[in-house]
Order: structure tokens, then C-alpha cells, then sequence
């Protein structure tokens, strides 16, 4: 049995950063020993700077530690980022250029042609782009993110079904939850019994991350996937968990048993062991009017893209329903997901140069 | 100044029936002298056989007329029928071989090939459909319908951009209120904090009912609008209201501003002062998050078209998103309009056998 | 037929400065010629400056309004205040130093000894205690407060009772609306599937605004109603109307009929002609469960407080529920209601130092 | 390692009877092995017989199970009773007359003078009640009933309270879950933006349960507490959990760090190891606006009994909001408390009379 690597949460009292610590309580491979957040939290007890949203307890220890500024100096190697993208773009270089191996969830350099955009059952080989990482070479640290929220059910319902027939077109249009603009986010008099059908640069980000999601690796760059793809992003009264109603136009054709047999024959991940990972990453539902926010958005304890109502569309070749937890697989989650796969693959112990940049943050 | 026409209301109890009843209070043109519904309410004072679910007071002599039974004798010679399918497959016809004028809201006719389907703005003419009718022929009497409350403001949206630029196909992703399913309908577990992605039999709906709305009558037929439409249909926490994704491929190319004009220039019933008739039809908003159905929905008294977030679609040609209030312009409000135009031409005071059919009610 | 008065609206890009403008909309007697907001929206056209959140339009007239500065220089003499409390307790005395009439909704004056906190069918004499005020002295102006949201609903429906039967103890607990935090007020993710038991002082307004509503003006003094009345306020997932359970102990005894007719007959405004006053102040009705808010908060043209399920108590004497609509009778329309009754006393026109101060506001 | 008991569920494909499906999922002393249902789904394999509606996912083996008819023939000599009062006022009694041990949830029998109501940390002697039962006496079978789900909370945050102060009041004004009414229940167009200030029976059911609760076993009668209690029920837009209000008069004054050491000290269960019973039956929650349903309900597995803002009130001593989760500590998970202690009794092993009667059924 290893130690357990120490890590730090960079927005530790948002909502993604609450997900962060009740997913890392008791994680077998992680121990939170840093918490860092706004200058207005700094120095305060995690418990009094907090507004604890989720419905588990905040775990007594992390209540008691304090918010620490959110700079290098003093922070562990491993950073779990959960910062606004406009935060996110001038915080996240100073720790990955001290060293960090930082894990965002950020929009912020999710684009940028070196820093690898993962899921880890999608795309793990893009992780090799972080070697390319100016960070990566000075000081051994380096940025590696996951998608918005909105693609990454979405993504891993479709990789299986591109790997397998080539897709050419996807149309996609999303009812996301409010917490995925996190807190105090939506206001309740714009939601409740109500539809917002626009959600600032969020159709931007669906479209062009699943062309870098499914795209291919050469050498040092991404070919993104030559797919047309059109995003419709809308907001509705759901607390957790995105449902998206998508329809694809297929390279080869193909029948819907095949498209079951490829989402359930989907396993990338096996015998890894990763502890976030879901035994099953695209978990379809056979009932008429499934998946659901509020029922299915649990599965794979809130880490499956659940698929249902596959059906043949008249315009397309096929169409479907997805469905995920919009804070759990589609942010920290995810995010937790990365960390456990760079683990895996040892490029969680920065070598000698990290090695002196963690001097430099102590 | 005209004598009222006389009118009853089939289905008087259900959703759309106390709709007809709100539109219909201090209407210029019809007069409710006959309220039916089902057996359990016969003989009853409508205000004790209905649980009214408005938001205005039912009107007390609404409320003491007595509910008839469901058959023809006795009835007016206009009626608007508010029933399930099941039942207006049965029932609708019976009223109309007696004499009367059915508008109906059912859907069990609309894809008859001798029904006509009709919103005034969009396709009046279909309106001469009604004369091949074998009821017209031997007793006055015929069934129009109006289309599904999620066909009916998509359509609206379509038809000024279909006449001036052709429309090749369609996508639509609907978000539908629960007033649509009727009472006791769509239960609080069922919605709240949720989306079902699935109404039955919905998707097929919208996708026929378009085609025959948008289509051309050639003599006695109708040709269907040669378009794709691809459906797909959700049900959200809103009480009223559908909102929709839609994208669009046009015949020939037509920039934004062509389409904007093009909504806002549709003006078919200009000058013929339907009192139902909003002055505007579809109403384009310009900000960057609506339409919103809390917000939106009563514009044109319920009756407009809202759209909102025009744009350029990667897949086709151009998206926006639609909204349009389900129980008045997608049902009660959608059946008033027909008959206000069947008034306007003269359709509502059957001729000669029709009166014979009146004396067979009497 | 007179001169409508111009009056100007402070606070008027918020909740209840929007309802203020949506209530003035064709009003026979005001004329909104002023608006004013923060120092951000300074300069601008009103229709850019506000986020508006009605279900009616913004009138286009409005919508091109100037907003001004929030000080007396060139303001009319009649404002309508809808400010938070801490900028109201600033700002509201400047007005009224310059000469103004102020209508306040806010809870900065409400308890001051010689500021009327007033509902015109509750305490209209309780406006004598203007004249006490060193503003009306020196300069003609004054300020005259309408109750808490949660307080005016439940004191229309006690005064008829206190009227005949005396009250001794009152229990109230409160399910109030999101709307009545503002905008953007409640985050969603703090209401949906939720109740909040906490809404901050607003147990303590309700206790002691119901106290001074009920007492009587002895000279130039109020005296607080003799009565325990002990509150519980709670936030619940409903967009506008208040409901309150209530549970009363009386002085002498009453039946149920003679409450209902307490209620029935409750018509102190009779033959003012009051343009927004309703004309049943206490609606009762006999359904088993109603009131709810969203049937029946636009009753009276939302100001009417609408009472039902009236039973024993085992307790205290009688319980029933009360609801009202929290941002027309909870707010503007209490606002606008206790401005028409200054108009029809004649105290809206500010005499002689009132002119100079118009003059020095110029 | 005793064998686990054999248990049956009546009512078995309902909201509650769903529950105990999900809290007997890996139970240890208990095992399910008869599922009944109405007629209709008779004969069916359980998972299609059930819509299920909790967002943990149907054991396999719990789908496979045939659903029996609701007869004891075969019935094993545990039964779990989720039956609709109206239902269990007949089946209950075969049950019971048949050797069974019936743990209901219906109210049909709660307020029997023979039949234990019973929540374990409150009234665990009034089991002794269950020996006057006839069916006791004559097959060994009996009923025992838990308290309504608005009830069970409230009484368990009571009891400690009155046991060291003793109560003369008790004022409560509930918001109460959907979920309390069961499938389809509650329809959406209710309660969306709603509140219904009235559900039927239910505070007849909380104003009388709360009374023989709290009352003594004397000899082989209870006295019911002596104290007046007045309830409001209401029911909001939440999915789980029920909030309450209340309010009460103490006999002996207490201080509030009294009460909160009342409920802190509060462990009548403790060293019993009853696997259902929550470690803290009622936790205090210190912050301003807790409890809340979506966050605390799940407190102690769902069995807590969460109490928040005690405060004095004006009109009695002591004010605070109560949380329950109402279909697990309020239904299901209340009657597997109530097995439990049963269990730990030896009251679910039915003597000599009870295995003839089990023959009978066999």
C-alpha cells in the first residue's frame, strides 16, 4: 500500500470545490491537506467560509482546517483547480509553473493546442500533450482539463458509437441543471417554473470540445473530429444533472443493436482499478421514458453518461437521450478522474525539476 | 351589430375546456348556452362538476349552468370539442353527422385526409377541405381541427420563413409544460426537479402535423410539406408554455435580417379583425435569453409566436429558439381561432340540412 | 376631470420599482415622469438600465425614460420609494426635507412614532401622524410607509375581526414567495425542492408592524394593539403570493358565521372610488383548499387578501390560512393605494413650503 | 449469527412499499422473500409490476420475485404493511387473525385502543399493548402501527422535551413533502409555484397521533398526554422531507441550553445495536436557516429527527422548525425501526398459536 498523495483544492468554498472534498472523503489514493479561496476566505476555519451545499455532512476535519491564500507557496504538488475561467487563466499557470501538476475543471485553457482536454475513457492517450507543456519543461508542472459539463456525458455516449461506425453530424440540444452555474448562480425568480434557453458561451464550449474530445492525437497535436456539430443550450428547474437530446449521422451505418452492443461493450478503463472510475461509462436504459435527472443521475455513483430512447431519426441516422450528473461527472469528478489516471501512469510525482519547484513553494 | 352565435363545449371540465370557457367570457361573436363532459358530471352545475384550475374566477353563470349529457340533442349547432383522443374518435363524428359545426382540438382527425388542419395564419385554405366531408354533404355538419400544442407555434415560426425561402428540414427539441398533459396529468413526483424526455405519441405528432400545415392543397388534397422533421419531445417543470430548439435548412440561402423580416411582416389576417387574432403573430425578441415562458407566454393574450436567439446553425442553416402558450394558442385559443374564421366566412351558420340536423337535436 | 399628478419613482429598476411602473401603466390619477435607480444606471434609458422581469411588456414610453439621479433635483413632489432599507434610511429623509411627498415600501420608517405605517382599509387615520413630522413642518413633505409583504395580507383579515371581537394572541406562520427577496434575491439552488425556515428579521417586522396597524391613535400617538402575536417565516418555492397559516384568540367569542360576516362586510373604503382599491378587501373562499397562491393571488387585481379554511382551533379560538399577493398588495399596490388616499384627503399637494421646496428642488 | 428473518411486504409496489424495499437491500436481520400487490400486478414479476421511482436502482433479484396475491397463504409470519388506510382497515386483520406479525404504516388501526403506536425511541412500552390484541391471544399474530409521517418527527423532537419539562401546547404548522401522498398523488398542476394549505385528515392524524405518543401505558390502557394541540398542514413543492413550524408551552420553564441539552442527551435506544436506529434521533442544527429538506433530510440514514431555530416565543415559551424524512423516518424506515425493536424483543419469533396459524397459511 503507497501513501496517499497530499493535494490541494484551489475554490475550495464553490460548488465544485464542495464536490471535490465530499468526493475525496476517504479516497483511497488522495488526502486533502490544502484549501485555498478568495482573499475573503483566507485564514478562516474551511467550515466558517463555506456555505455547505451538498446534502452529506462537511467532514468535521475539513471543517476545522484553515483557507489558505491561493498561492504556490506552501501548496502541495497536486492541485485540484474549481476556479472561475477568468481566475482560472492568470491562477493556474503560477502553480503549474511552480511545479503543480494541476488538475482543472476550468473552460480557461481547455483550447489551448498543449494542454491535453480528457476523458479518461475517451482520450487518455491525449495526455501525452503535456509533455509539450513549457511548465511541463521548466518545472514539471503542468495543466491537464476536462470538459464542461455539458460534453462529457455527451462525449462518452458517443465515443463508442465513433470508435466503432464514424459519426459525421451531431445535433445536440442540452436542459441543464441549475448548480452547473454554481452559487449563488440562477436566480430562483428567472428558473422556477421557467425555461432560460441560453447559457453565456456554453454552445461555443459543446461544440468545440467534442471536436477535441473525439479528435486524434498525431505527433504533438489534436486533429479534431471532422463532425459538424450544433449545440441548442438551454436552462431548466433541475437541480443536478444534465439531459441532453441528441440525434447522429453515422460514417457506416449502423443497427441499433450495434449501437447497444458498443455503448455496453465500452470498457476502456477495465482492470485499472482507477476508484472513480464506473464500472459501466455509458449505462443504457431500456425504459420508455429514461434517463431522468432526479433518478438516473446517481448511477455509477454520479460517474455513468446514462443513454436512453435510442430511436431512428428522420433527418439524421439515430437520435437518443443522455443524461449526467452535471457536478459529479461533469466537474470535479471529472476532474478526480483525471488525477486518478495520471496517477496510474506515474505523472502524478514530478521528477527532479518539480522536485525544486516544490522547494520553491515550501 | 350581429346576433351572438350560440355555442356549447364538449369536454367542458378538462384543461382546455376551462380554457374555452376563460377566452369565451365577453367574446363578441359566440355565447355559451351548452356545456358537456363526461357522465359522472351530467346533470350537475358546472361549478360543482368542475375543479377549476385558473387563475381567473370562474364565472358564475358559468358556474350554474347545469353540464348536458354528451350527445347531440339538444345542442347548439356549433361546438368545441376539448376531448381526449379515444373518446372524440367516437364521439366528434356523431356531432358532426347531426348537423353541427366540431371545432375540434383532438387529435383524432387531424391526419384525416378530408380534415382540414388549420391555424388562420398559416393555411386558411385548407379550410374548403371540409366540403368533401361526407357529414357536410348529408347533414351541414364537419369536423376542423387545430394541430398539437407543440406543433402550433413551431409552425407559425415555419410558415413566413417556408413561403419566402423554402425550408428543406427541421429539427426540433421541444421543452412542454405540464399544463399540456391536463389534470390530474403529469404527477409532482414525476416533474419536480426533472425532465421526463419522453409524451407519448408526441414526437410523431409534431413531425406529421407539420408536414400537413406547411403543406399545399392541390384541389382536394393536401401535399405534405417535402421536408425532413426530426422531433424530440420533453416535458419540464413549467405550468404553461412550450419552449423549443429549433434548426432550419433552407431552399435558398436568406440572411438574418431577411428571416427577421420576414417574421416580422407576416401579417395574413391583417384587416379581417378576428377578435382572437394577435396584432403580431410571431413576435422575434431580441434578447439574448428569451423567449421564457414565465415571461413570455401571455404576449398576444397567449396567442403570439415568440422567437428569439436567431443565429447560424453549423449543421444547417439557421437556429433560434420558439415559445408559445399550449392551452391558448396550442389548444382553446388555437380552436377559437378557427371559428372566429369560419365565422368571418360564413361557415358557422349551416345552410339547409344543417338546420334539418338542428331540428333532429331539438 | 383634473390634472393627473406626475410622480416619480425611486428604486425603479428593482422587484417592486417594476411593479410600480406595470400598476401606473394607465392609471387615472399618476403620471410616472421621473425615474431613478443606482448610480450605474444613471444616464441611460430605463429600458436598457432594468432587468425587466414581468409578464407584461415594458410600455415603449417607459422604456425610453431617463433614468436620474437618486436626489431631489428636479424630482416631482409625490414618490413612490421602493428601496432597500439601508439606502431608504439615507435617502427618503433627503426627499422629504426637499418637500416630497414620500411613499415608502420600505421597512427603514416603519416603526418611527410619527411615521403612518398604513393600510388604507385597516388604520387610514393613522396619516394624521404626518403633520408630526419636522419634514412637513419645515418643508411640506413627509413620508408615509406601507407594511412587510408578510404583514398586510394577515392585518386585512384581523381588522374586521379586532373591529367586532376583540384579539388577544395571534399565531402566524408564514410560506412566503421568492419574489420578495428581489431580484436576483433567492438562489435557485437554495429553493427548488426546498423549504428555507429563515428569513432574515422578518419574524420581527410581522410581529410588531401587525402590532402598530392594530393599535389606535390616541392624539398624536399610537398605541400598539394589546396582543401576543408570535411569528414563523419560511421561504417556499412559489414565485409571487404569500400564505400564511394563522391561528387567533379572540376577546369575545364569535361563531364562524360572524366571522365570515366580519369579512363580508369589511368595505371601509366604500364610495373613495379608490382607482386600485379592490372591491372586496377579504375574499373568503369556502373550498377546502384555497387559498393557493397561484390560483388566487390575482384576485382583487392582486389586492385583495384572500382568506380561507376557517375552523376551530384547539389552541387558541380560530385558524384559517390568508394569502396575498406579496409584490402588488405586499408592495406597489399598497404603496399606490395609501398615495390615492392622500389624493383624495388633498395631502398631495403640498402647500406653500411645499412650493419653495418644489422651487429649491428645481 | 442468527438466520435472518423471513419478511413479506404488503402493498409492496407503492412509494412506501418501495422504500422498504430499498432499506431491507442488504439488511441484516431481515430478508425478504414475498412480495404482494393488488390484483393487478398479481402473478407479474415484481420489476414489472412496479414503476419505480427511487433514484437507487431496483435489486435484480427484488425484479424477479413473482408478485403474490395479498392473501396469508404462504405469507411469511413477518409482514411489512404499506397498505392505503381504506385497504388495510380490511387486510390487515386476515393477517393478524392469520398468526402474522403486522408492521403497518396505515393509519387504518393507529388509534385502537389495543394497538401499539409506536415510534421506538419515544414509546417503546406500549408494546406491551399488542398482548390484549384477540388475534394475539388466539393465533399469536398482531398489528403495530407507527405514526403518520407529519407526526413522527415532530413527536421524537417532543419527547425529550416533555420528559424533562413537560409540554401543555403544542402549535405546528407543517410544509409537507409530495412524496407524502404517494404515486401519482399530488398532481404537478397543484404544486408547482403552489402551496395547497390542506391535505385530508392530516391534522386530525398529527393533533391526535402526538397525543397517544407521548401518553403513558397504565396497566393496559394509555393515557393520552394531556396537553391541547393544534396543527396546520400544508403541503409545498418538495420532493422528500417534511419541514415544520412550532411552538410550545412548557410545564416547568426551561432555558434554551436546557432544551438543546434534552435533545443532545437523547439516546433511548442506545446499546441496543438496532440496525435502522440513527446514532443522534434528534440533531440540533446550530446554523440560521437549517433545517432544510433538500439538505438535512438525509441526516442518520433518513432517520433523524432534525430540529433548527430554537428561539423564544412570544405567545408560548419555545419556538423551532422540525425535519423529517417522510417516507423513511416518516414510513418505512419507521416500521423497520419498529421490527427491529420487535426483533430485539423476541416478538417476531409467534409461539405455539402463530406456527399453527403459519400452517395454516401454508
Amino acid at each position: 500500500m503507497h501513501a496517499k498523495h497530499n493535494i490541494g483544492i484551489l475554490g475550495a468554498t464553490g460548488m465544485v470545490g464542495q464536490r471535490f472534498i465530499q468526493l475525496l472523503e476517504n479516497h483511497p489514493w488522495f488526502n486533502i491537506t490544502w484549501l485555498a479561496a478568495s482573499d475573503r476566505s483566507s485564514g478562516k476555519p474551511y467550515g466558517e467560509a463555506v456555505r455547505w451545499k451538498l446534502d452529506t455532512p462537511l467532514p468535521a476535519h475539513i471543517a476545522a482546517m484553515p483557507v489558505s491564500p491561493a498561492t504556490p507557496q506552501g501548496a502541495p504538488s497536486i492541485i485540484f483547480a474549481a476556479l472561475d475561467s477568468d481566475i482560472a487563466r492568470d491562477m493556474e499557470p503560477k502553480f503549474a509553473a511552480a511545479g503543480c501538476a494541476v488538475i482543472s475543471n476550468s473552460s480557461a485553457f481547455r483550447m489551448q493546442a498543449d494542454v491535453p482536454l480528457v476523458i479518461p475513457e475517451v482520450n487518455a492517450d491525449h495526455l501525452a500533450l503535456l509533455e509539450e507543456q513549457s511548465w511541463r519543461k521548466s518545472s514539471g508542472g503542468y495543466i491537464v482539463t476536462n470538459p464542461n459539463c455539458s460534453a462529457i456525458g455527451l462525449v462518452l455516449a458517443l465515443k463508442p458509437i465513433e470508435e466503432r461506425f464514424g459519426i459525421r453530424a451531431i445535433f445536440v440540444s442540452t436542459m441543464q441543471a441549475v448548480s452547473g452555474a454554481g452559487y449563488p448562480g440562477v436566480p430562483s425568480l428567472d428558473i422556477l417554473g421557467n425555461v432560460v434557453p441560453f447559457i453565456r458561451n456554453e454552445e461555443e464550449k459543446l461544440e468545440e470540445e467534442t471536436g477535441k474530445l473525439l479528435g486524434k492525437l498525431h505527433g504533438k497535436h489534436i486533429t479534431h473530429l471532422d463532425a459538424k456539430v450544433s449545440a441548442h443550450c438551454n436552462r431548466v428547474a433541475v437541480e443536478d444533472g444534465h439531459t441532453e437530446s441528441v440525434s447522429i449521422q453515422l460514417r457506416t451505418p449502423a443497427t441499433r443493436e450495434q449501437i447497444l452492443d458498443a455503448w455496453r461493450e465500452f470498457q476502456p478503463l477495465r482492470g485499472m482499478n482507477l476508484p472513480t472510475a464506473p464500472d459501466q461509462p455509458v449505462e443504457f436504459d431500456s425504459a420508455v421514458d429514461r434517463p431522468q435527472p432526479r433518478l438516473d443521475r446517481m448511477r455509477g455513483r454520479g460517474m455513468a453518461s446514462v443513454t436512453g430512447r435510442l430511436r431512428p431519426c428522420s433527418l439524421l441516422d439515430w437520435k437518443f437521450t443522455v443524461l449526467s450528473h452535471n457536478t459529479i461527472r461533469g466537474a470535479a469528478g471529472a476532474a478526480l478522474l483525471n488525477a486518478e489516471l495520471l496517477a496510474a501512469q506515474g505523472k502524478l510525482q514530478p521528477a527532479g525539476a518539480a522536485q525544486s519547484a516544490t522547494g520553491a513553494r515550501a
